[in-house]
Protein backbone atom coordinates (compact mmCIF):
# COMPACT_ATOMS: atom_id res chain seq x y z
CA UNK A 1 0.00 0.00 0.00
CA UNK A 2 1.26 3.41 -1.17
CA UNK A 3 0.07 5.50 1.88
CA UNK A 4 1.75 2.77 4.42
CA UNK A 5 4.83 2.97 2.37
CA UNK A 6 5.03 7.10 2.48
CA UNK A 7 3.92 5.93 6.48
CA UNK A 8 6.89 4.30 7.43
CA UNK A 9 9.73 6.89 5.23
CA UNK A 10 8.41 9.47 7.64
CA UNK A 11 8.55 7.35 10.81
CA UNK A 12 12.07 6.77 10.00
CA UNK A 13 12.87 10.12 9.45
CA UNK A 14 11.56 11.22 12.34
CA UNK A 15 13.21 8.40 14.19
CA UNK A 16 16.69 9.42 12.74
CA UNK A 17 16.37 12.93 14.46
CA UNK A 18 14.92 11.60 17.44
CA UNK A 19 16.98 8.71 18.35
CA UNK A 20 19.68 10.59 17.52
CA UNK A 21 21.15 8.77 14.68
CA UNK A 22 21.50 11.61 12.44
CA UNK A 23 24.40 9.38 10.39
CA UNK A 24 21.26 7.63 9.06
CA UNK A 25 19.29 10.81 7.45
CA UNK A 26 20.91 11.63 4.23
CA UNK A 27 20.45 8.01 3.23
CA UNK A 28 16.67 8.85 3.47
CA UNK A 29 16.85 11.22 0.39
CA UNK A 30 17.75 10.78 -3.15
CA UNK A 31 21.21 12.35 -4.36
CA UNK A 32 20.68 14.92 -6.00
CA UNK A 33 18.02 16.05 -3.47
CA UNK A 34 16.33 19.30 -2.37
CA UNK A 35 16.24 19.70 1.25
CA UNK A 36 14.80 23.30 2.82
CA UNK A 37 13.47 24.76 5.57
CA UNK A 38 11.35 28.09 5.14
CA UNK A 39 8.85 29.76 6.68
CA UNK A 40 5.03 29.68 5.58
CA UNK A 41 5.43 33.91 5.26
CA UNK A 42 8.65 33.21 2.47
CA UNK A 43 6.65 29.52 1.03
CA UNK A 44 3.37 32.16 0.48
CA UNK A 45 5.65 34.91 -1.36
CA UNK A 46 7.44 32.87 -3.32
CA UNK A 47 10.95 33.80 -1.48
CA UNK A 48 14.09 31.91 -1.15
CA UNK A 49 14.52 29.75 2.09
CA UNK A 50 16.16 31.52 4.52
CA UNK A 51 17.28 28.88 7.03
CA UNK A 52 18.21 25.56 5.60
CA UNK A 53 19.62 24.66 2.18
CA UNK A 54 20.54 21.54 0.56
CA UNK A 55 20.86 19.98 -2.60
CA UNK A 56 22.84 16.71 -1.98
CA UNK A 57 23.63 14.29 0.01
CA UNK A 58 26.74 15.62 0.68
CA UNK A 59 25.43 18.99 2.00
CA UNK A 60 23.01 17.37 3.86
CA UNK A 61 26.53 14.83 5.58
CA UNK A 62 28.18 18.35 6.30
CA UNK A 63 25.48 19.18 8.38
CA UNK A 64 25.37 16.22 10.26
CA UNK A 65 29.22 16.99 10.84
CA UNK A 66 28.51 20.41 12.10
CA UNK A 67 25.87 19.10 14.57
CA UNK A 68 27.99 16.37 16.12
CA UNK A 69 30.85 19.37 16.52
CA UNK A 70 28.68 21.81 18.13
CA UNK A 71 27.42 18.70 20.32
CA UNK A 72 23.96 20.21 20.46
CA UNK A 73 22.60 16.71 21.06
CA UNK A 74 24.79 16.75 24.16
CA UNK A 75 22.03 19.92 24.94
CA UNK A 76 18.62 19.24 23.89
CA UNK A 77 16.73 15.80 22.32
CA UNK A 78 13.49 16.34 20.05
CA UNK A 79 10.14 14.58 19.45
CA UNK A 80 8.66 14.32 15.81
CA UNK A 81 4.45 14.07 15.57
CA UNK A 82 3.38 13.69 12.09
CA UNK A 83 0.31 13.86 11.12
CA UNK A 84 -1.25 12.05 8.00
CA UNK A 85 -0.32 12.50 4.90
CA UNK A 86 -2.42 14.17 2.00
CA UNK A 87 -0.98 11.73 -1.04
CA UNK A 88 -1.29 12.85 -4.86
CA UNK A 89 0.63 10.39 -7.15
CA UNK A 90 1.82 12.58 -9.94
CA UNK A 91 1.95 11.11 -13.15
CA UNK A 92 5.49 11.01 -13.47
CA UNK A 93 5.39 8.07 -11.07
CA UNK A 94 6.68 10.24 -8.30
CA UNK A 95 4.37 10.37 -4.70
CA UNK A 96 3.74 14.22 -3.81
CA UNK A 97 2.62 14.86 0.01
CA UNK A 98 1.95 17.05 2.21
CA UNK A 99 2.00 16.13 5.84
CA UNK A 100 1.40 18.25 8.92
CA UNK A 101 4.54 18.22 11.62
CA UNK A 102 4.91 19.25 15.65
CA UNK A 103 8.13 19.30 17.13
CA UNK A 104 8.93 18.89 20.95
CA UNK A 105 12.03 20.18 22.55
CA UNK A 106 12.81 18.47 25.65
CA UNK A 107 16.29 20.59 27.40
CA UNK A 108 18.91 18.53 29.40
CA UNK A 109 16.74 19.43 32.40
CA UNK A 110 13.88 17.84 31.43
CA UNK A 111 11.92 21.10 30.49
CA UNK A 112 10.11 20.55 26.93
CA UNK A 113 8.56 23.30 25.01
CA UNK A 114 6.69 23.22 21.77
CA UNK A 115 9.31 24.48 19.23
CA UNK A 116 7.75 24.08 15.74
CA UNK A 117 4.77 23.30 13.97
CA UNK A 118 4.17 23.39 10.00
CA UNK A 119 4.01 20.77 7.20
CA UNK A 120 6.23 18.74 4.95
CA UNK A 121 6.22 19.59 1.40
CA UNK A 122 7.95 16.26 0.24
CA UNK A 123 8.27 14.71 -3.31
CA UNK A 124 9.32 10.74 -3.07
CA UNK A 125 10.35 8.15 -5.71
CA UNK A 126 11.10 4.91 -5.47
CA UNK A 127 15.35 3.95 -6.48
CA UNK A 128 15.08 0.09 -6.92
CA UNK A 129 12.53 -0.96 -4.51
CA UNK A 130 13.15 2.00 -1.76
CA UNK A 131 10.88 5.10 -1.04
CA UNK A 132 13.57 8.39 -0.86
CA UNK A 133 12.88 12.47 -0.64
CA UNK A 134 13.79 13.56 -3.62
CA UNK A 135 12.08 17.19 -2.16
CA UNK A 136 11.38 17.64 1.36
CA UNK A 137 10.32 21.65 1.61
CA UNK A 138 9.92 22.10 5.66
CA UNK A 139 7.46 25.20 5.87
CA UNK A 140 7.58 26.17 9.08
CA UNK A 141 4.38 27.91 10.73
CA UNK A 142 6.07 30.39 12.70
CA UNK A 143 8.30 32.99 11.33
CA UNK A 144 10.12 33.43 14.56
CA UNK A 145 12.69 30.68 14.02
CA UNK A 146 14.85 29.93 17.19
CA UNK A 147 18.19 31.27 15.94
CA UNK A 148 20.39 28.99 17.37
CA UNK A 149 18.01 26.39 14.83
CA UNK A 150 20.59 23.47 13.48
CA UNK A 151 19.02 20.15 13.61
CA UNK A 152 17.22 18.72 10.89
CA UNK A 153 13.15 19.32 10.87
CA UNK B 1 -9.22 1.23 1.82
CA UNK B 2 -11.76 2.73 3.81
CA UNK B 3 -9.16 3.50 6.66
CA UNK B 4 -7.12 5.32 4.01
CA UNK B 5 -9.99 7.51 2.97
CA UNK B 6 -11.29 8.22 6.35
CA UNK B 7 -7.76 9.57 6.70
CA UNK B 8 -7.29 11.61 4.03
CA UNK B 9 -10.73 13.09 4.51
CA UNK B 10 -9.54 14.04 7.82
CA UNK B 11 -6.08 15.41 6.06
CA UNK B 12 -8.43 17.59 3.72
CA UNK B 13 -10.72 19.09 6.50
CA UNK B 14 -7.27 20.00 8.29
CA UNK B 15 -5.26 21.71 5.31
CA UNK B 16 -8.27 23.99 4.44
CA UNK B 17 -8.62 25.26 7.65
CA UNK B 18 -4.77 25.57 8.64
CA UNK B 19 -4.30 26.92 4.78
CA UNK B 20 -6.19 29.63 5.15
CA UNK B 21 -8.86 28.29 2.10
CA UNK B 22 -12.25 28.42 4.58
CA UNK B 23 -13.82 28.83 1.24
CA UNK B 24 -13.66 24.98 0.57
CA UNK B 25 -14.30 23.30 4.09
CA UNK B 26 -18.26 23.73 3.80
CA UNK B 27 -17.91 21.02 0.74
CA UNK B 28 -16.59 18.62 3.08
CA UNK B 29 -20.03 18.11 4.47
CA UNK B 30 -23.33 16.67 3.47
CA UNK B 31 -26.04 19.11 3.23
CA UNK B 32 -28.33 18.82 5.42
CA UNK B 33 -25.24 17.94 8.40
CA UNK B 34 -24.18 18.37 11.88
CA UNK B 35 -21.51 20.19 13.09
CA UNK B 36 -21.14 21.20 16.73
CA UNK B 37 -18.32 22.50 19.04
CA UNK B 38 -18.86 21.69 22.54
CA UNK B 39 -16.66 20.54 25.88
CA UNK B 40 -16.25 16.94 27.10
CA UNK B 41 -18.24 17.96 30.30
CA UNK B 42 -21.24 19.23 28.50
CA UNK B 43 -20.90 16.33 26.18
CA UNK B 44 -21.21 14.05 28.57
CA UNK B 45 -23.78 15.69 30.56
CA UNK B 46 -25.86 15.37 27.48
CA UNK B 47 -26.03 19.66 27.48
CA UNK B 48 -26.53 21.19 24.14
CA UNK B 49 -23.19 22.69 22.66
CA UNK B 50 -22.62 26.02 23.62
CA UNK B 51 -20.38 27.32 21.17
CA UNK B 52 -21.39 26.33 17.85
CA UNK B 53 -23.68 25.26 16.23
CA UNK B 54 -24.41 24.45 12.20
CA UNK B 55 -26.92 22.15 10.38
CA UNK B 56 -26.50 23.02 6.93
CA UNK B 57 -23.63 24.24 4.32
CA UNK B 58 -25.13 27.49 3.97
CA UNK B 59 -24.86 27.86 7.85
CA UNK B 60 -21.08 26.52 7.21
CA UNK B 61 -20.75 29.06 4.49
CA UNK B 62 -22.35 32.22 6.89
CA UNK B 63 -19.21 30.96 9.57
CA UNK B 64 -16.71 31.90 6.83
CA UNK B 65 -18.05 34.90 5.64
CA UNK B 66 -17.93 35.96 9.05
CA UNK B 67 -14.60 35.14 9.99
CA UNK B 68 -13.22 36.86 6.77
CA UNK B 69 -15.05 39.99 7.87
CA UNK B 70 -13.48 39.83 11.32
CA UNK B 71 -9.88 38.75 9.77
CA UNK B 72 -9.32 36.78 11.79
CA UNK B 73 -6.52 35.06 9.63
CA UNK B 74 -4.82 38.39 9.53
CA UNK B 75 -3.75 37.70 13.13
CA UNK B 76 -3.59 33.88 13.56
CA UNK B 77 -2.76 30.61 11.89
CA UNK B 78 -3.82 27.24 12.93
CA UNK B 79 -2.18 23.91 13.15
CA UNK B 80 -4.16 20.50 12.97
CA UNK B 81 -2.76 17.37 14.78
CA UNK B 82 -4.40 14.56 13.93
CA UNK B 83 -4.26 10.97 15.27
CA UNK B 84 -5.27 7.60 14.32
CA UNK B 85 -9.11 7.20 14.17
CA UNK B 86 -10.79 4.23 15.60
CA UNK B 87 -13.25 3.48 12.88
CA UNK B 88 -16.40 1.83 13.47
CA UNK B 89 -18.51 1.07 10.13
CA UNK B 90 -22.20 0.85 11.01
CA UNK B 91 -24.83 -1.32 9.75
CA UNK B 92 -26.45 2.30 7.40
CA UNK B 93 -23.31 1.98 5.38
CA UNK B 94 -22.43 5.27 7.44
CA UNK B 95 -18.83 5.47 9.19
CA UNK B 96 -18.56 6.06 12.44
CA UNK B 97 -14.91 7.42 13.47
CA UNK B 98 -13.77 8.94 16.85
CA UNK B 99 -10.35 10.87 16.23
CA UNK B 100 -8.20 12.79 18.56
CA UNK B 101 -6.81 16.04 17.58
CA UNK B 102 -4.45 19.01 19.04
CA UNK B 103 -4.28 22.66 17.44
CA UNK B 104 -1.43 24.72 18.09
CA UNK B 105 -2.19 28.58 17.41
CA UNK B 106 0.48 30.65 15.71
CA UNK B 107 0.15 34.48 16.29
CA UNK B 108 1.37 36.75 13.46
CA UNK B 109 4.76 37.72 15.90
CA UNK B 110 5.58 33.92 15.79
CA UNK B 111 4.71 32.65 19.15
CA UNK B 112 3.07 29.34 19.31
CA UNK B 113 0.50 28.00 21.93
CA UNK B 114 -1.47 25.06 22.35
CA UNK B 115 -4.77 25.86 21.45
CA UNK B 116 -7.01 23.18 21.95
CA UNK B 117 -7.01 19.37 22.04
CA UNK B 118 -10.19 17.03 22.09
CA UNK B 119 -11.58 14.47 19.99
CA UNK B 120 -13.93 14.53 16.53
CA UNK B 121 -17.20 12.09 16.76
CA UNK B 122 -17.70 11.86 12.83
CA UNK B 123 -20.23 10.30 11.23
CA UNK B 124 -19.13 10.02 7.63
CA UNK B 125 -21.04 9.30 4.26
CA UNK B 126 -20.11 7.99 0.69
CA UNK B 127 -21.63 10.57 -1.93
CA UNK B 128 -21.42 9.19 -5.15
CA UNK B 129 -17.87 8.62 -4.53
CA UNK B 130 -16.94 11.15 -2.70
CA UNK B 131 -16.73 10.97 1.56
CA UNK B 132 -18.29 13.78 3.44
CA UNK B 133 -19.30 14.66 7.22
CA UNK B 134 -22.73 13.75 7.61
CA UNK B 135 -21.95 14.95 11.37
CA UNK B 136 -18.84 16.33 13.05
CA UNK B 137 -19.05 16.70 16.43
CA UNK B 138 -16.03 18.64 18.22
CA UNK B 139 -15.80 17.57 21.83
CA UNK B 140 -12.98 19.98 23.52
CA UNK B 141 -11.12 18.39 26.54
CA UNK B 142 -11.30 21.36 28.51
CA UNK B 143 -14.16 23.58 29.48
CA UNK B 144 -12.25 26.83 29.76
CA UNK B 145 -12.82 27.43 25.65
CA UNK B 146 -11.13 31.00 24.42
CA UNK B 147 -14.17 32.92 24.11
CA UNK B 148 -13.09 34.39 21.09
CA UNK B 149 -13.39 31.10 19.31
CA UNK B 150 -14.86 31.64 15.88
CA UNK B 151 -12.44 29.48 13.40
CA UNK B 152 -13.76 25.94 12.62
CA UNK B 153 -11.54 23.37 14.78
CA UNK C 1 -3.77 -4.90 6.54
CA UNK C 2 -1.29 -5.10 9.65
CA UNK C 3 -0.85 -1.85 9.84
CA UNK C 4 -4.38 -0.84 10.28
CA UNK C 5 -4.91 -3.14 13.10
CA UNK C 6 -1.75 -1.88 15.17
CA UNK C 7 -3.38 1.31 14.53
CA UNK C 8 -6.56 0.53 16.21
CA UNK C 9 -4.82 -0.87 19.08
CA UNK C 10 -2.90 2.17 19.50
CA UNK C 11 -6.39 4.33 19.37
CA UNK C 12 -8.03 1.68 21.45
CA UNK C 13 -5.86 2.26 24.41
CA UNK C 14 -5.41 5.84 24.14
CA UNK C 15 -8.74 6.33 24.16
CA UNK C 16 -9.53 3.96 27.25
CA UNK C 17 -7.21 6.11 29.78
CA UNK C 18 -8.41 9.35 28.26
CA UNK C 19 -12.33 8.39 27.83
CA UNK C 20 -11.20 7.54 31.78
CA UNK C 21 -12.35 3.99 30.97
CA UNK C 22 -9.32 2.63 32.79
CA UNK C 23 -11.17 -0.39 33.72
CA UNK C 24 -10.62 -1.91 29.86
CA UNK C 25 -7.10 -0.92 30.04
CA UNK C 26 -5.87 -4.21 31.00
CA UNK C 27 -7.76 -6.25 28.72
CA UNK C 28 -5.01 -4.72 26.04
CA UNK C 29 -2.20 -6.66 27.49
CA UNK C 30 -1.68 -10.50 26.97
CA UNK C 31 -1.30 -12.25 30.42
CA UNK C 32 1.60 -12.26 31.76
CA UNK C 33 2.56 -9.29 29.89
CA UNK C 34 5.31 -6.40 30.59
CA UNK C 35 4.70 -3.11 30.91
CA UNK C 36 7.26 -0.44 32.00
CA UNK C 37 7.48 3.57 31.98
CA UNK C 38 10.99 4.67 32.25
CA UNK C 39 13.19 7.35 31.07
CA UNK C 40 14.99 7.54 27.57
CA UNK C 41 18.42 8.02 29.54
CA UNK C 42 17.64 4.90 31.94
CA UNK C 43 16.48 3.01 28.87
CA UNK C 44 20.09 3.84 26.96
CA UNK C 45 22.05 3.15 29.50
CA UNK C 46 20.11 -0.63 30.26
CA UNK C 47 19.17 0.61 33.67
CA UNK C 48 15.76 -0.35 35.55
CA UNK C 49 12.19 1.36 34.99
CA UNK C 50 12.50 3.70 37.87
CA UNK C 51 8.51 5.01 37.52
CA UNK C 52 6.08 2.03 36.76
CA UNK C 53 6.79 -2.06 36.18
CA UNK C 54 3.91 -4.71 36.20
CA UNK C 55 4.11 -8.16 34.83
CA UNK C 56 0.65 -9.29 34.69
CA UNK C 57 -2.83 -7.99 33.68
CA UNK C 58 -3.70 -8.38 37.95
CA UNK C 59 -0.99 -5.70 38.61
CA UNK C 60 -2.36 -3.57 36.14
CA UNK C 61 -5.77 -3.83 37.36
CA UNK C 62 -4.15 -2.84 41.45
CA UNK C 63 -2.90 -0.08 39.22
CA UNK C 64 -6.38 0.96 38.18
CA UNK C 65 -8.15 0.51 41.30
CA UNK C 66 -5.15 2.75 42.96
CA UNK C 67 -6.44 5.26 40.32
CA UNK C 68 -9.48 4.95 41.34
CA UNK C 69 -9.42 5.48 45.08
CA UNK C 70 -6.97 8.55 44.64
CA UNK C 71 -9.82 10.05 42.64
CA UNK C 72 -7.07 11.10 39.70
CA UNK C 73 -9.44 11.35 37.16
CA UNK C 74 -11.38 13.70 39.35
CA UNK C 75 -8.68 16.62 38.59
CA UNK C 76 -7.23 16.32 35.41
CA UNK C 77 -7.98 14.50 31.86
CA UNK C 78 -5.47 13.34 29.68
CA UNK C 79 -5.13 13.28 25.23
CA UNK C 80 -3.07 11.12 23.40
CA UNK C 81 -1.38 12.08 20.34
CA UNK C 82 -0.15 8.87 18.53
CA UNK C 83 2.26 9.64 15.87
CA UNK C 84 2.71 6.76 13.22
CA UNK C 85 4.13 3.19 14.03
CA UNK C 86 7.27 2.20 13.08
CA UNK C 87 6.30 -1.80 12.17
CA UNK C 88 9.01 -5.02 12.34
CA UNK C 89 7.40 -8.08 12.07
CA UNK C 90 9.62 -10.43 13.70
CA UNK C 91 9.80 -14.45 13.09
CA UNK C 92 8.07 -15.47 15.59
CA UNK C 93 5.05 -13.99 14.55
CA UNK C 94 5.13 -11.09 17.09
CA UNK C 95 5.11 -7.55 15.63
CA UNK C 96 7.45 -4.76 16.76
CA UNK C 97 6.75 -1.39 16.66
CA UNK C 98 8.15 1.85 18.32
CA UNK C 99 5.75 4.53 17.94
CA UNK C 100 5.85 8.12 18.96
CA UNK C 101 3.34 9.61 21.39
CA UNK C 102 2.47 13.00 23.24
CA UNK C 103 0.45 13.44 26.23
CA UNK C 104 -1.38 16.75 26.92
CA UNK C 105 -2.81 17.12 30.62
CA UNK C 106 -5.96 19.59 31.17
CA UNK C 107 -6.73 20.35 34.65
CA UNK C 108 -10.24 20.51 35.86
CA UNK C 109 -9.79 24.52 35.46
CA UNK C 110 -9.09 24.17 31.71
CA UNK C 111 -5.21 24.86 31.71
CA UNK C 112 -3.60 22.56 29.30
CA UNK C 113 -0.15 21.66 29.10
CA UNK C 114 2.84 19.20 27.64
CA UNK C 115 2.66 16.46 29.95
CA UNK C 116 4.90 14.06 28.50
CA UNK C 117 6.20 13.01 24.81
CA UNK C 118 8.28 10.07 24.14
CA UNK C 119 7.97 6.36 22.41
CA UNK C 120 6.20 3.17 22.81
CA UNK C 121 8.33 0.34 22.14
CA UNK C 122 5.78 -2.61 21.63
CA UNK C 123 5.18 -5.84 20.90
CA UNK C 124 2.16 -7.36 20.19
CA UNK C 125 0.67 -10.72 19.40
CA UNK C 126 -2.58 -12.05 17.89
CA UNK C 127 -4.68 -13.98 20.61
CA UNK C 128 -7.23 -15.72 19.00
CA UNK C 129 -7.72 -12.45 16.42
CA UNK C 130 -7.45 -10.10 18.65
CA UNK C 131 -3.81 -8.31 19.28
CA UNK C 132 -2.86 -7.55 22.15
CA UNK C 133 0.20 -6.11 23.89
CA UNK C 134 2.57 -8.52 25.09
CA UNK C 135 5.34 -5.97 25.83
CA UNK C 136 4.66 -2.48 26.30
CA UNK C 137 7.76 -0.24 27.23
CA UNK C 138 6.68 3.39 27.36
CA UNK C 139 10.35 5.46 26.92
CA UNK C 140 10.14 9.36 28.05
CA UNK C 141 12.11 11.92 26.27
CA UNK C 142 12.30 13.96 29.44
CA UNK C 143 14.19 12.74 32.67
CA UNK C 144 12.39 14.52 34.55
CA UNK C 145 9.01 13.21 35.71
CA UNK C 146 6.13 14.45 37.25
CA UNK C 147 6.59 12.72 40.90
CA UNK C 148 2.46 12.39 40.94
CA UNK C 149 2.84 10.35 37.60
CA UNK C 150 0.39 7.72 38.37
CA UNK C 151 -1.94 7.20 35.20
CA UNK C 152 -0.67 5.04 32.67
CA UNK C 153 1.10 6.27 30.04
Amino acid sequence: MLVDRVAQLHAAYARAIDDDRLEQWPALFTDPCLYKITSAENYRRGLPAGLVYADSRGMLEDRVTALREANIYERQAYRHLVGLPALDAGADGAIRAETPFLVVRVMRDGTMDLFATGRYMDVMVDEDGTLRFRERVVVCDSSRVDTLLAIPL
